[in-house]
């Protein structure tokens, strides 16, 4: 099934997709976005991801917050179109279009449009397998909480990962601090209990690390919310990363140093099931 | 005259041109840009700028460097389509066109635009009266000597310093270490001094910034690159901001603070007289 896009009402071919030159996120990365997995033809978490929209673009003073029956409507045009029931949506809103200037005009409308295409996910055998990664320093900006369009250093650690058969690279703050990946929140299991870094402005609130979290309580298994060295990580029972399309994957190796036994352990594999049963039940 | 873009060898209103929607400066920001002031009739200081392009490509591994002669004859279309003798070029290369994903094809071909429209400028009565700053926490990333189009944090503060009545805020290392301000460089005269915070990955390599420092030597004005804090700034006998289109523009009052007698200084004078000059005398 080819990938479609929806602009200004019309849902089309996404290769015919054009948008303007004047946009303010081809000039600055001046908007935000979401990417929404759909499972057996609804949108996995809307609510959730549909709140944090409006988040970043309240952060971002994009006067768009609040449009939930409209952007809803766009992905039930989206997915009546694609037509499958496993799907990815991605959803873009810029502060909207104008010639270049730093500045805007306060009253400027905003830019939207959003694509479908397959679903995005992790190869199968990494599910149980697991995957390596890397730390570096955290070269962005400091506003990770917002979900923005400012994703350079995301993309080139990203390929760097790729480049060096790493799945990801983990993004260290000072003290060694574990801040989250480039593309997923990272969790580990120390001492028995789930721990990850709490919500501040150097990371993303993750939709799935608070629905992991979620089925941990509703699993009695414990969790903290705090920060943790790099050291603790490499020491921990277990590693883990979540997020949209990374669900709950294990991580057996960081660093080049292996996790644990270097295999999957039972935390991660009970909270990858849970999740699991949720994206199943969806509907 | 109406504003023109370049895309793919065909001048256009810039109105009614159109890009991929599949561009990786929509999706990640993933590009590098210059903008190039157009003085009778002639791009003016365009070896350092293509010298400046050609490095942010090769920091994003953006595999364009060196195509000088193809991007000198794209200016040389817009600059004879336009018909103006001054005008402001902006050029902007992306890593290119593909579905939205972190990790690229490194044989992906790049996507290239141009535009063109008035001359941007400050306006005329603030080159001598000058301008009112504040300071700010840099939240910038840590390369902010790729000219990336990761600004987010740029068309933040400058519009706030707009809605304050402000020309421009200043980015404030650790330790209050002045850096650069949101799209100029900025220097003090200290101690009979002219000084400004050396060439590292936290400010961006000015054009302007350097051709101010060689005028500088050329009229035996001492200078120092190195870093110096807010307090410094406070203190300074002047104050001034160097770019593209700022030029060489006093600033007489920082974080509500008075610099000295609140009026443009020698220095600044003598300086912006020279980069005038040079101005006048392109072609």
């Amino acid at each position: 099934m080819a990938r479609l896009a929806w602009i200004d009402g019309n849902v089309m071919d996404l290769e015919q997709a054009r948008i303007s030159i004047n946009d303010r996120a081809l000039f600055f990365g001046d908007g935000c976005y979401e990417v929404v997995a759909v499972h057996s033809g609804c949108p996995f978490l809307l609510g959730p991801h549909l709140e944090r929209l409006n988040r970043s673009l309240t952060e971002l003073s994009i006067p768009f917050a609040g449009q939930d029956s409209f952007v809803t409507s766009i992905f039930e045009d989206l997915i009546r179109s694609y037509g499958e029931q496993q799907a990815t949506i991605y959803l873009q809103i810029s502060r909207g279009i104008a010639p270049r200037s730093h500045d805007w005009d306060p009253e400027m409308k905003p830019s939207l449009f959003a694509t479908i295409g397959p679903q995005k996910r992790a190869p199968e055998d990494l599910f149980e397998k697991g995957v390596a990664v890397a730390t570096t320093e955290d070269f962005r900006w400091g506003r990770c909480d917002i979900k923005s369009l400012n994703l350079l250093p995301n993309v080139m650690m990203k390929q760097k990962a790729k480049e060096k058969g790493l799945y990801e690279y983990v993004f260290l703050g000072p003290d060694d601090i574990v801040r989250e990946a480039t593309s997923s929140n990272v969790m580990i299991v120390s001492g028995g209990r789930v721990v990850t870094h709490p919500l501040d402005n150097r990371i993303l609130p993750g939709i799935t690390r608070a629905k992991v979290l979620e089925v941990a309580r509703e699993g009695d298994i414990e969790y903290q919310e705090r920060r943790f060295p790099k050291e603790e990580m490499l020491q921990a029972e277990e590693v883990f990363m979540t997020g949209t399309t990374t669900e709950v994957l294990p991580v057996v190796e960081v660093d080049s140093v292996r996790i644990a036994d270097g295999k999957m352990g039972p935390v991660t594999r009970d909270l990858q099931q849970r999740l699991e049963r949720l994206l199943r039940e969806n509907s």
